[in-house]
């Protein structure tokens, strides 16, 4: 048995998100995979993802693993599978790892970019994965909120529902806001996110950017555990999973 | 009559150029926006836009004037006809000009961007607005082969075909070459561009980046006025006219 390590870069906007859904016409990142992979390795291959991506959400690098009996030397693997794979969803990086390894359960940490705008009106070359601000923010309000959000804690408050998780306790090691002359950026790195955590951080801290919060009510809304009081989750389009390190 | 000037910006990638063709079947931008402004002036309004873009190029802000009748207060303007417009074409301001004013024979000058990324293999975050390059060209030759390019020449080794136009002079007052950690940029100023010349100019500099031929030819190439000699057109789909200066 040999255990694999593909990195995939993809752009999720043709897509309901990475997992496979049982309704077949659903397109997934995960379907299109599978059905490469059928073609390379004969076989029916469980691929292992370091985590779920929701739909539209797009990955500058995913990490999944997967075992295989099959023989085909590794140099091989990614030219083959590419073939295979729709121009919006690409294998860049193959690797041998050892059964150890798991490309969800071995995670350190993740970094995810949330990408806006500032424009009255939709710019073609940024829409397609930015979210468009009607009017600017005050990202030192957006900053300031971000502190409280830096270390261990319960973040059920930032989470669309409950899911089969153990813990709603992550820990959340950087957030950058990043203004330039495109756009303005949150990069945010921590050891794990909750479902729908990074968008609905964002959306809070919009409510702060915008005034209708003040900074420290991100601590409130923190310690409350209660998602009704956190503000609307971000769209989906304009977030990217940048890094997964291990 | 008043003479109004809007800016657009717009993704090639889904039209057969800038200019509208004979045969209705190839979509063009022109032919977009042609369809919009018949539904908000009610009137055939012609377009005269600051030049002529290739298929497949994108423009970052592109000049268009026109002449009307209509007494649609100009704050109205980019909002009606963006209504009309698909995603990829947006009017992003809209200014009201001196019938001196017209928007191509009054361009100063004009800046162009090539992108390209090396990588042995294709990245859908980069693919669809970048030239794939295989391996790293030495880009400092390439930089020292552009500096023959600076200045006023006759461009007729780097024009495509003759077209109807008076004269093959033209003047570059600025070519940088950028090397980041997504790509490399090639920014190209001038007071205006022959066909096809800043793919041809780019391919030609790409044989002196891969050691096919010395920087100081590309005088030589510029000298002898014949287009066998320089280089082939690089990909359209790479460009992007980045601003027009009046």
């Amino acid at each position: 048995m040999r255990r694999i390590l593909i990195i995939v870069q993809y752009i999720g906007t043709n897509y309901n998100g990475f997992q496979k859904q049982p309704d077949p016409k659903l397109k997934t990142v995960e379907g299109m995979l599978n059905i490469a992979f059928k073609e390379v390795f004969r076989e029916d291959v469980k691929l292992i993802a370091s985590g779920r991506l929701d739909a539209g959400v797009s990955a500058a690098m995913l990490p999944i693993h997967f075992d295989t009996e099959n023989k085909i030397p590794l140099w091989k693997v990614k030219g083959a599978i590419n073939r295979f794979l729709p121009k919006d969803i690409r294998v860049f990086k193959t690797e041998e790892v050892d059964e150890n390894f798991h490309a969800r359960f071995s995670v350190k940490q993740k970094t995810y970019r949330y990408s806006m705008y500032v424009s009255p009106d939709e710019m073609p070359f940024l829409e397609h994965d930015h979210y468009r601000l009607n009017t600017m923010p005050d990202v030192d309000l957006m900053k300031e909120a971000s502190k409280y959000l830096i270390g261990q804690h319960d973040f059920s408050a930032f989470m669309s529902k409950k899911s089969s998780i153990k813990t709603t306790v992550r820990n959340i090691s950087n957030i950058e806001i990043i203004k330039n002359n495109t756009g303005i950026y949150l990069n945010i790195t921590g050891n794990g996110f909750l479902y729908n955590m990074v968008r609905i951080i964002m959306g809070t801290l919009l409510d702060v950017g915008y005034g209708k919060i003040k900074p420290v009510k991100v601590q409130e809304i923190l310690e409350s555990k209660a998602r009704k009081n956190a503000g609307k989750k971000a769209p989906g389009h304009a977030l990217m999973l940048l890094s997964v390190e291990y």
